[in-house]
């Protein structure tokens, strides 16, 4: 059960309602997801999130895939279900294949592990690792 | 300061000293990290963790850079200061250019201000992420 | 599902009939929410937590609303959906309004993505910042 | 050991510089902390979270003082350290006393130990807390 | 909803079908869990991940219950709810009694409170603690 | 660099000052570590939470070294590096074996992979371990 009102289209203010015509048009699609709804109750931070999103998932120097795969991954860490289950469908179709998902679930398991035994170990961080990048 | 001691080679056991013999041959260098020093006080652990890490980081459909990349978001996300030091090291010997790695930071962060988003505003799972995969 | 059961007032102890009763008084209405159910399989823990909460988010320096909106802050951080929604509630009772909720939810994601940054920049406490306090 | 330089002022990108400038004229100070000087290795990363920030932080519903106490309790709940030590350091400049750090240190406490007890009782959601929003 | 399909004995693959049948011999049932289910997905990780919880969990100096105790506790920390009511179920099968499991959870609140005063506190290891093992 | 001052012998309040004599007398040793020191800032808090330690950690139906054990795995998964100092010490002092020590911190890594791979398939609960206790 969400903690405010998931706007439907009819109740948008018309700063709300702008982000979502650029959402659609970006996406290409009519379909607006639920946190944006969510969100809408804030114009100001649903325009803020949206436009952040859109620069930081924009055209870079890492593929849109890597990126949304980066997005699950960190989605995974802090535990958000919503965030996994968008995230996951997101970067199937920017082309992640079955295998790959399994890889990066593996990896996300494995790095778990191992931070986990790091910080029960407490190792001090090697001097080699420590030079500044140039 | 570590919780165990940080084995030196000479205080290795037989079993610990294979794994680090693998550890060198693999990454093709004299050095191994602190990490592996303070597993070695359980070689069996030490020897499950090097070979799962070798299978996951291994070969596969992601690209090793990738999964490095990875590798360091989830360590980010579980405020793991050494594994963010140390993957982030290795992912620039993989390749990965400054552009690139604040990239990467970029995504991270807003992964994070996303997730704790969806999680305050409480939002269900829209039915269209919910179709199970074929 | 519940990894206890919730107890209904006729299964109470003494001692958590006794915790229960407060919780009313104190609360000024019938109803004793599940959390407290849960808790009240073990008496003990149920009186201090009761106890504690009571001395925490009591009279103080803070204002009842601004302890509540940080009990929402931290729930959320930590990802515990019952707490969000039960402290959301909770600060809506004490006055929060929908700009407050939505400007609380925007500094929890905020904070979330710069946490991730300077984390993930492992960046070091400036001088400035670590002046003792008189 | 921070995982990027942080920038001098002698090193910044004419867009760096030019938020720098805003940085400085908004609060007021010559200083600009270190976090800052991370992000300066990507202008529009840097660009993009300090108008955030600045937004996000800015007049609202919410006192100044109610949002830099918010930003520690997700930073201590997160354990990023620069974070505490950063806004804990904001917020007594903007009034915080130390009676009411103590109480904010105590609400978070309070509020983390109810998130794990809720989360390791599974307590479903009471419906009286599912009531949507008007 | 899971993002994989959960598989069906007669889906698996000859390598995750080896796994299961290795599952039920150890665990001496016929019911296999829906985790492994969704793992079966990529029988490498099912397999590593089988071999790694089997000796991980198996007979050592720590008490198989004591051991399951930790997983619990880790799962409530980590918020995985599956975890939380697999692990919890696991114990009860292993002994746990209802007075243990309610100690647990007192133990888990209370150390999610402390360490969540440290980090609030910033309050460096005293020198006591540093002392390395001999 | 803690943000209050941890307070020396001679600054102590009244109420706090019998605190630490109580601490003193409880762990029968002179030395009160840096914790409390700064908790007795707020001598209210400070006895609160020592009180509580010492409930919790007190006789019960866990062996006192089950109950260090789980507040280092708990701290370990929460990331505070004065908690995993402190409680593996005092776990030390309760009897824990350097092989021990080890197995806990095997089991805490197994833990965080499997509750991540969980989340990130998003296996639903299943109907066994649903099943309410009697």
């Amino acid at each position: 059960m969400p903690t405010v009102r998931l706007l439907t289209d009819d109740k948008l203010s018309p700063a709300a309602r702008a982000v979502f015509d650029d959402i659609r048009a970006t996406r290409k699609t009519t379909y607006v997801n639920d946190f944006w709804r969510g969100l809408a109750n804030d114009p100001v931070t649903l325009k803020r999130t949206w436009e952040s999103i859109k620069q930081v998932m924009g055209p870079g120097s890492l593929d849109p895939l890597v990126k949304e795969m980066l997005y699950v991954a960190v989605s995974i860490a802090h535990g958000c279900e919503y965030c996994v289950a968008s995230h996951t469908a997101s970067a199937r179709t920017k082309g992640m294949t079955p295998e790959q998902h399994m890889e990066l679930v593996a990896v996300v398991g494995m790095a778990a592990e191992t931070n986990r035994l790091v910080t029960a170990l407490q190792v001090p961080v090697d001097e080699i690792f420590r030079t500044p990048p140039a």
